[in-house]
C-alpha cells in the first residue's frame, strides 16, 4: 500500500465499514446515510431530513481529513423513489446548497436504487473529493 | 477548494446540476442522458438514439475542458431494462464504437437501475476521464 | 489520449469489455461479477460464491497492473437482494476480509440494483485502486 493512505473509521458502523479513505489528493467517501452518530435513523420516511443527515455525515467525515464540502468534485445521489425526489427538488437541493454553501460545482448523477442497507433508508449519497 | 477547479455549466439544466468538473488532471461528468441541448428527449422508447444522445453529451461536456472520448478511463451504464441492453447490445456497442472512433479502452460496468430522473429515459452514462 | 494508459483486456469478453485500464496512479476496474475464466457462473444463487469469485476476478485484473488488493481505494457492491446481503453479511465480509487479508480500509458502498447482466447474478463488485 502506498505510505500516504488515511483511513477515517468511527462511529458505530466503524468494525464493519470504514467512512472514507483519503490517498494522495483524493477522498472516498462511503455512501452516506440519514443515521445519526448513534446510528439512529432521522427522518424515517422523510427524505429532506434523511438528505440533510446524510450531508452532515458527508461533512463529518471531510472533516477526519482536514477538508470541507468545497472539495467535493463528484457526488451520486442513490435514492428509492425518484418520483417523489424529483416532485421535491426544489426543496431537496435547497438542502444540497445549504450543505455546501452555494450551487455546488460538482458532477451529478441521481439514480433510483431498487434498495438500499436498511429497508427505512431513502437516500444514499455517494462523494468523491479533491484536495 | 484546489484554485485549478474548472467548471461546465450549460444548457437547460445549468441552474440545476453543472454538466461536469475538471480537478487537476481529472474530469468528472454529470450522468448524461438522452436529452438535447433544449432538454427535449431523443428518442422515447428508443435505446439506440438515446444512447448515441448521451454520448454526444458526454463529448460536450468533454469539449467544455479541450477533452474528447480518448481521455474517458471508467464509464458506467445506468439502464431500465438490462434484458433489452443485452438482446441489443450489439447495435448498442457499435454506437458505443462510434462515440469513442474504435473499441474502447475503459473500464465498464453496466447495472439496472429501478428508474431514472426522468420516467421516459431508458439509459444514463456516466463517465470519468484522465488528461 | 495520454500515453500512460494501460489496458487490461483478457478472458472471455475481451472483445466486449476490457478488464481495467490504468491511468497515471489509478486503477479504474470494470465491474466484477461471479464468472470464472472461461466465462462460466461460479454458484448459481449462491451469493457467497459469487463474492468470492468475483473478488477473484478484481485480484486478476490488479495483477495485471502489478497491484494487489491492498491498493484498492473505494470499493462499491451491486446486488440484487439487499435483504439476503444483509442477513448473511457476517459471512459476506468474511469472505470480503480473506480477499483483502484483513479488515479492509477502503471507501464501501452498497446498493441493490434492478438487475445485472445475466439473470443469475447475484453481485457485481466495482474497484477503484491507488499504486
Amino acid at each position: 500500500m502506498s505510505t500516504d493512505r488515511q483511513v477515517a473509521r468511527f462511529g458505530p458502523f466503524k468494525d464493519f465499514i470504514a467512512n472514507g479513505v483519503k490517498q494522495g489528493d483524493t477522498i472516498y467517501i462511503s455512501g452516506q446515510v440519514g443515521t445519526d452518530g448513534e446510528g439512529n435513523l432521522v427522518g424515517e420516511g422523510d427524505l429532506a431530513a434523511q438528505t440533510r443527515q446524510a450531508y452532515a455525515n458527508v461533512q463529518e467525515v471531510l472533516a477526519h481529513f482536514g477538508a470541507t464540502m468545497d472539495h467535493v468534485v463528484d457526488e451520486t445521489w442513490y435514492v428509492t423513489d425518484i418520483g417523489a425526489t424529483m416532485a421535491n427538488v426544489g426543496e431537496l437541493f435547497g438542502i444540497r446548497a445549504e450543505a455546501y454553501g452555494k450551487n455546488p460545482e460538482v458532477a451529478q448523477t441521481m439514480i433510483q436504487v431498487a434498495g438500499l442497507v436498511m429497508p427505512m433508508l431513502s437516500i444514499e449519497i455517494k462523494c468523491v473529493a479533491r484536495v
